[in-house]
């Protein structure tokens, strides 16, 4: 296919849905979009305050990227934009660099990450979340989840905290509560039970008196909208700022900022190694929304395509003044409830939102921080996935180890740690689990040109050719236990001359595999025994091929097992008979 | 077995040795320890200046980590002491101390690794060896080999240096080159010529003369000590220390320190993750070593009690003023070449080298840094492995990139860091080529009991129970795969109401797979398709009844594939027959 067809089946896939765009969708989708934006505005306010930015950058980072995500991304339901994760971990990243440089290098950071993922989705490598197991994600957005509510503490009790650890934040918190601000204290907590009440029952309720379920959930999840409205008018009214002392969100200027590429080199040398951590968390993070809300839908998700969206999102909130976003579970749930079908409620919203920053901010001027924490606060308990976690811990213990680790690391080390000690030892039990292979010596079964497991079967075998059939792929982790199990053959064998490896289970073997196979034929060979192959992957008969094995293997690779016993089998003594043969 | 039958039985097959022993091998192994400790000498005053402390603290760790490596290690032929790679990773390690605690932190380092590595070794987890794949260990050989041959090149200028990575070391060097003192440069490269000629003509010529070659190769391992006399004899007959600026040794102190543990919490606190790495590369180092000799003498090395050895070593030697150990490539083929039949020669050695710390230390003040850094030198460049790494780069890609990545974080970022990226790519490649485990549709051989791929074989099927067979064992990264895989088939399908997976090669099913499993399931439910099992491991079995999968299961678990069929396959329609059977 040439370059254009290429790019103009690539469009054709990508927005096949604008050809049967129709009035009926364009009103779902519009209504979907005033919904997303309800719940948007509090929530990348309060995403900016998290990743310690001024409000405004929140705002500014749910404008474009929705543009960039409707035009390259692969889910009709995934909103980009600020979320409490990535927030989070910008807020360590940037927390390096000295206070009045922390603005730009949010913005570095979204680009670099932008377009590192860009270029990773272009080089297809979504198969990387494959190696993020499902007990790591639990874990990871558990972890995460607790991370953010301690975090957010201090604004409810309006003091000052410090440290990235909960451990840290805690006693820091602890040390601070005589400074406990009581009108913080009273909106937040006041919020907080408001959104809990609505959330655990208010669906409920409705329910009772009519209303379809779908319908009930829906509204209760627009509920945050009154708490802020009533807090904001409230902290007005009362002038709990000025009288008060109550943190609110201030000024926040109105308009955009042009777009603007940063040229700090140094800021992009010290955010590189964070935008790849974060990045890669982001994906895996959007991927498993993204997956989820697909599965309910009935369609499929793309991960190179879904890469090169967020890559793409990335790079447009950095140079429109924003700061790294992702797909947001709570805005992309609300999303799919209210019945948005299109990436046009992306679009839709950008613009609702860019509406609200060239014209509502003065609006938001009173609404409490401690709101906003509240809001936070119960957004992250319907992360929670406990429940989820005891499932694993009690199906295995590896997994459920692995679950901890990541669990604590998170915790205690910072999110992105959790993500690694998580990959890395769901990698290492996994291998650990492959250090001793299933082997089996086989015989022929009788009449038959099949070989089977000698403890198991009554077959057919003799002391001078011996066959180990080896059922797992060979490489460095189990190709000293093969060594060593050959080693232990040989010794118990004395009668030997030929020893087959029968390798039909055997997908790869790598180099420290192949040089434990030369070491192998060399120890035979000064025992006295010819090593052969027999039913070889093509692949790795290639791979054969390209080494020098071949040349010092002291035996023959057959094709079939039948075909090297037959080659090598010893004949029937049949002198006995030999009269008996003569006379016919 | 009772404790005390065990602990009878562990001593005596850990000094079984002992029973036999008698003069010849005494004198045998006498003769190999002076040998050893002719060469132990200089190189403990060089690595220990190459951690960065007083050449004495070599030769401490050369007397008690010795017993104690006689008294509980593997092998009969590893000498543990100092070593380079170890050395430069302890000079990393506490370079992160202010310098007045530099020597407390080494000693608090191998006891922190002396510990960590016994209780492993109690733990058995010797097998963690075989995550190291040899790629790995031969890039970081050659690595650590340069990098410590780089770091030695001041002392043969006679210069003064900073950083830790090869480019920061050579940069320096360069620029300092305007400061060379002359005398180093000649004494350090006369040693350098002399060494050099030693290794690569002496053999040749002492065999040419008549020596047998193992004689020839023992006698030119033993030429350093005619350097180190002859280099100690000039510098103190031209005084080229006091009149030419030549850096020598110096005063040494006599006699050695009291045994003591230190006690300073902080310092423990820093040294643990050190510890933890180090002591895994000194592991992985020295097995190689010890496997490598054991081949050759055709014995065996037990991976879990060498780690016992290393640590109760590494103890040893913290307490007794020394610092971190390990078992030691060029002393241990000198004790093998020389003859050394038992870990006696271990126990002379140590004898000798506290005789030396006693009486001849002030023997050594004379004796030029630039000599040790030649001896160092060539020591490093018989560690070079590029032949191995070439055969591994053709060979494989994964292999190669693997080793080429550990390689250049050697020398880019330090030596522990080029481990654990070697052993997270080796992981890491050998995952991904699992994500797309082998599965087929199968089929039965007509006649038989045996189901074969459809596409190889010509099988009967039919298009109502259908039966996947997975070649694979499933987890966290080819779980996605498999419901994609059973999607698209189901899709593919519109008339199978029975789905069979048939697992003879699933070893395992983690958490993760678990999982998708319970998504197929519940996705093939509402397609009317019901999910069985047929010859599932019985580990596997035990698992599914530890969770709730079964309770949800839509279908069964059969114990073989022909028992599944028996029981789903549709009667074939014998309605068209029917006449003819009733006549029978």
């Amino acid at each position: 296919m040439n370059p254009l067809a290429k790019t103009s089946q690539y469009f054709s896939e990508q927005w096949g849905w604008l050809r049967g765009y129709n009035g009926s969708r364009f009103s779902t989708d519009l209504n979907a979009a005033i919904i997303v934006t309800i719940l948007v505005v509090p929530q990348s306010l309060a995403y900016a305050l998290l990743a310690g930015l001024p409000p405004q950058i929140g705002i500014y980072a749910s404008i474009f990227p929705l543009f960039a995500y409707a035009a390259f991304g692969s889910s009709r339901f995934l909103q980009v934009g600020p979320t409490a994760v990535i927030s989070l971990m910008t807020a360590v990243a940037i927390s390096t660099v000295p206070a009045e440089s922390r603005l730009v290098a949010a913005a570095i950071l979204a680009i670099t990450m932008g377009v590192m993922l860009t270029i990773l989705g272009l080089l297809r490598s979504g198969f990387i979340m494959n190696f993020v197991s499902r007990s790591v994600v639990s874990a990871y957005i558990t972890g995460a989840a607790i991370l953010i509510i301690v975090s957010q503490l201090k604004h409810l009790f309006g003091v000052e905290t410090e440290g990235r650890t909960v451990i840290k934040m805690i006693t820091s918190l602890i040390s601070a509560l005589g400074t406990t601000n009581p009108v913080a204290l009273l909106v937040g907590g006041v919020t907080l039970i408001y959104l809990l009440l609505v959330k655990n029952t208010l669906p409920l309720v409705l329910v009772k008196s009519g209303m379809r379920a779908r319908r009930a959930k829906l509204i209760s999840r627009m509920a945050p909208i009154v708490a802020v409205i009533l807090a904001i008018v409230s902290a007005s009214y009362f002038s709990l700022s000025s009288k008060s002392g109550l943190n609110v969100v201030g000024d926040i200027p109105r308009g955009i900022p042009p777009f603007k590429l940063p040229m700090d080199l140094e800021l992009y040398k010290l955010m590189l190694v964070p935008a790849l951590v974060i990045g890669l968390v982001a994906f895996v993070d959007g991927m498993s929304t993204a997956q989820t809300l697909a599965a309910k839908a009935r369609n499929r998700i793309d991960a190179d395509k879904e890469m090169l969206g967020l890559g793409v999102s990335n790079f447009a909130a950095g140079i429109s003044g924003g700061y790294p976003v992702n797909g947001s579970m709570s805005r992309s749930v609300v999303n799919f409830s209210a019945g948005g079908q299109t990436q046009m409620v992306g679009i839709f919203t950008a613009i609702l939102m860019l509406l609200t920053a060239l014209y509502l901010t003065p609006l938001l001027y009173h609404l409490p921080l401690a709101s906003l924490a509240a809001l936070i606060i119960v957004a992250c308990i319907s992360l929670l996935q406990f429940k989820e976690l005891w499932k694993v811990w009690v199906y295995s213990r590896e997994d459920g180890l692995t679950a901890l680790a990541t669990f604590f690391a998170v915790l205690m080390l910072g999110v992105q740690w959790g993500v690694v000690a998580g990959v890395v030892l769901s990698m290492a039990f996994h291998i650990r689990a492959t250090l001793r292979p299933n082997m089996a010596i086989v015989g022929r079964f009788p009449g038959t040109q099949h070989y089977r497991n000698v403890d198991r079967f009554n077959v057919e075998t003799n002391e001078i050719v011996k066959t180990l059939r080896i059922d797992e792929s060979l490489y460095f982790a189990n190709a000293r236990y093969l060594e060593d199990k050959i080693a232990r053959l040989a010794q118990e064998s004395p009668e030997m001359t030929d020893l087959i490896l029968m390798c039909p289970a055997v997908n790869r073997i790598d180099a420290s595999a192949l040089s434990s196979l030369e070491t192998i034929n060399k120890r035979l060979d000064s025992a006295g025994v010819r090593l052969h192959f027999s039913e070889l992957h093509s692949m790795v008969k290639e791979r054969f091929h390209r080494s020098q094995f071949l040349d010092v293997l002291t035996g023959e690779v057959f094709l079939s097992q039948q075909e090297a016993m037959e080659a090598l089998e010893p004949e029937p003594d049949w002198s006995e008979f030999s009269d008996h043969i003569d006379i016919h």
